[in-house]
């Protein structure tokens, strides 16, 4: 695969904001069963090698499977508070649960696991997640480090059209990259 | 009207993260006219006086504009760095536009105009947004500071449900308020 060209800013981005641990967050937005628009803060795990896709780690329990189960769109909106710099990506989610019977993103659902801290894998053996409270689910022993918990899911977002927002310049400078089957990526600068 | 609930938490945000200018931005999403999703950072400028409705600003040229018209739902996701939490508010957006025929409204989108500065306003008179880079259309002379252009709108969002989360817990805590005429508003601590 070649490097998508919008792959080039966005890692200078992630380089001149690297002293924000938060520079690493993102918004994802997807679409609720009835319709109406989820959004919530996601970390950004690198990408899927050889790739542009975008790997988060998400909770098979949570909300946000099912609304991709249902509707696999999703825009992540990434706002880079040091050099004041937004990139939207908007494009189509994966995710990779304990079925999955493609044994390349198994295996990159396992390594993602083995990168967590055991702090963060800890959190996937909690109680479920959005039911009401319950102070007796968040002591349970570390889970094993090297296989997943079976609702621990990688998440990928594999985008087709980004919006990346200089707001710096003066005026802003605005582009908007868009790839298509038949000429792959093209780029266009517009207002902003 | 009454405070509701959920605004000492985000008051209390708000304060504490008072330094990082860009704690005032959260990133709002909306659906596309063809269903997906699209989501972008907005600056947050205060709740429209005596509601619960928070307070944006938008350009009637831009996509969101027409998204909303299509379908009014929408939510923002603000995250506060230094605290370490997250507010998901889920409600319906009002788009006041020029042509509003409430006065009420109509007057408070003339006060979000002549709050502005300079830079900010002069953007509104900026050529079309999103279309090919036109580098003639960015020096127009200063719009007027008491009447707002054509399509400046003000744009609020009515939030019905809240979802509060704080990571820096061990456990996190998470809290949903929820609105319905019925009971007004209602809290539910529930697991993160």
């Amino acid at each position: 695969m070649t490097l998508a060209p919008w792959r080039s800013p966005l890692a200078r981005a992630l380089h001149r904001n690297r002293s924000l641990v938060y520079a690493r967050y993102f918004q994802l937005a997807t679409i609720r069963a009835d319709g109406h628009p989820a959004n919530r803060t996601v970390v950004f795990r690198g990408f899927l090698d050889n790739t542009n896709q975008l790997k988060m780690i998400t909770d098979a329990r949570s909300e946000k499977a099912d609304q991709i189960d249902q509707n696999a769109w999703g825009e992540a909106c990434w706002y880079f508070p040091k050099t004041r710099e937004q990139f939207r990506l908007l494009g189509q989610l994966t995710l990779v649960r304990d079925n999955c019977t493609d044994a390349h993103l198994l295996e990159a659902r396992a390594r993602s696991w083995q990168e967590l801290s055991d702090a963060a894998r800890v959190q996937f053996a909690w109680s479920n997640p959005g039911v009401p409270r319950d102070d007796t689910g968040f002591n349970p022993p570390l889970p094993d480090a090297i296989t997943p918990l079976s609702h621990f899911c990688l998440l990928l977002l594999d985008s087709t059209r980004i919006d990346h927002l200089e707001l710096k310049g003066d005026p802003q400078n605005r582009s908007i990259y868009s790839f298509s089957d038949a000429i792959g990526w093209s780029m266009q600068s517009v207002n902003p």
